[in-house]
């Protein structure tokens, strides 16, 4: 089956009064339940639309439900229209029940501007697509991860050993993403991008479905045409929760987006 | 002047249906505005009042306008009341006026717990308070900042180079932070922990004031006792804006909180 295009499974239909229609794809979905960044994307883009800016470089969700597949209601609030940058609350809805809430910074971002330091990023490795394996739709524990059949996620085969049961214990997955048809990416796709590696918990200990409850993206740059490079790292599993982080880097190696994100887990 | 408690600093008093007014204390300040993690600390502190459960393990704070010291409004509004976790949306306004709009997500930390991998995280470091060196409540610019007239704020020699016009280049901070009077941190107040610090992009160049345009800071666990140990770390300047990571560990060595932000910088 031809794959969905990422801006057509997050269009939305303006209802007026900054609230818009739209549905959530069956195809970008884990275990039948949206990626929480691709649910992001589709808030930030709705922000987008009604605020006087219009690129996302902050946004804060909180997970409160997750919806089904379906029809949802975004409705957008701004709660300041500022000069150089705007601020918005974004809810996304379910047959009137609140699945996600979260706040979003809009401004402007520069093309022609260059990173001025860039000393605490990580190391964003060498490999190509080409070097690393496709995530297919189905996972090593047989949850159909359809997303996966959708966008071209590719892992590094250093980082791969969870697939074999053999996890390497660092807690980082290397690797690669594109969208449907090589759609670019823009700030609001970005807010997906930071969320659409498999848990870099899996490179620890598997374990079942990794809830994300919730989700903090930057986007710093926009992003030049091509796959993006992407590093999830976690960083603590304490009390049945981890964070985790993820960096972007765009076919041109410039950091473009970086996200923060507290998720529940079954270790510990 | 004898130190005001923290607590004091973020007492609310309700008014009913969730909302409290509060005071913004003229000594939590810098350059006579209030510290952010101040405020989110209020904020947290009144969705821990409000929710059915009663600490913070997750708070992401966009600011809009920061208010003066004197008299706030803080509005909790429940959005899901849940059996292991709760989400609220907090606004903080001053003359009616919004200045802080936050998530926070409320849970219960069980002091019982032990981490269970957490080798994602920096290294500490070593450093004692004594070997630190008090940060005063006046900057290198003489700009006054009151709050370090209120807290015991430490840096290590070896990261105080921007004290002196000489920056190490690194964009790190390390020390101590301890509360007036020794008052032992809780959820609540390691909202502040988090951004205590001074910019660590002092460590890299020498700047004006570095507003937060959004700080996202997770609870891990019940802090022991005694004074917190501190990395405030820079990532990014790009486009006049920059990313700073902050850990903040108990006196135990324990990982409690850590943070992300976005702030805006004269620099680039």
């Amino acid at each position: 089956m031809d794959p969905v295009a990422f801006s057509s499974a997050i269009a939305l239909s303006s209802v007026g009064d900054g609230s818009f229609v739209a549905d959530v794809h069956s195809e970008y979905t884990i275990g039948g339940k949206p990626n929480g960044g691709y649910l992001l994307a589709m808030m930030g883009s709705a922000a987008s639309a009604v605020g006087p800016h219009k690129q996302v470089i902050a946004a804060s969700a909180h997970y409160l439900h997750s919806p089904d597949p379906g029809p949802v209601t975004v409705e957008v609030s701004v709660l300041r229209a500022g000069r150089s940058a705007s601020q918005s609350r974004v809810r996304l809805l379910q047959d009137g029940r609140a699945c996600v809430e979260a706040l979003v910074t809009t401004s402007l971002l520069d093309p022609l501007t260059q990173p001025y330091w860039a000393g605490g990023l990580p190391d964003p490795g060498t490999a190509t697509p080409d070097d690393c394996v496709r995530i297919p739709g189905v996972n090593a524990q047989g949850l159909r991860v359809a997303i996966n059949d959708q966008v071209d996620l590719r892992i590094e085969p250093d980082h791969l050993g969870f697939a074999s049961g053999r996890p390497s214990g660092r807690g980082e997955l290397r690797g690669w993403l594109s969208l449907p048809h090589g759609e670019p990416f823009d700030p609001s796709s970005l807010l997906y991008a930071v969320d659409a590696f498999p848990p870099a918990t899996f490179d620890i200990e598997m374990s079942g479905w990794v809830p994300t409850l919730e989700l903090t993206a930057y986007v710093r740059a926009l992003p030049a045409p091509g796959p993006v490079r992407v590093l999830q790292k976690a960083h603590l599993i304490d009390a049945q929760r981890v964070d985790e982080s993820c960096y972007v880097w765009d076919s041109s190696g410039r950091l473009v987006a970086h996200s923060t994100q507290l998720a529940g887990i079954r270790l510990g």
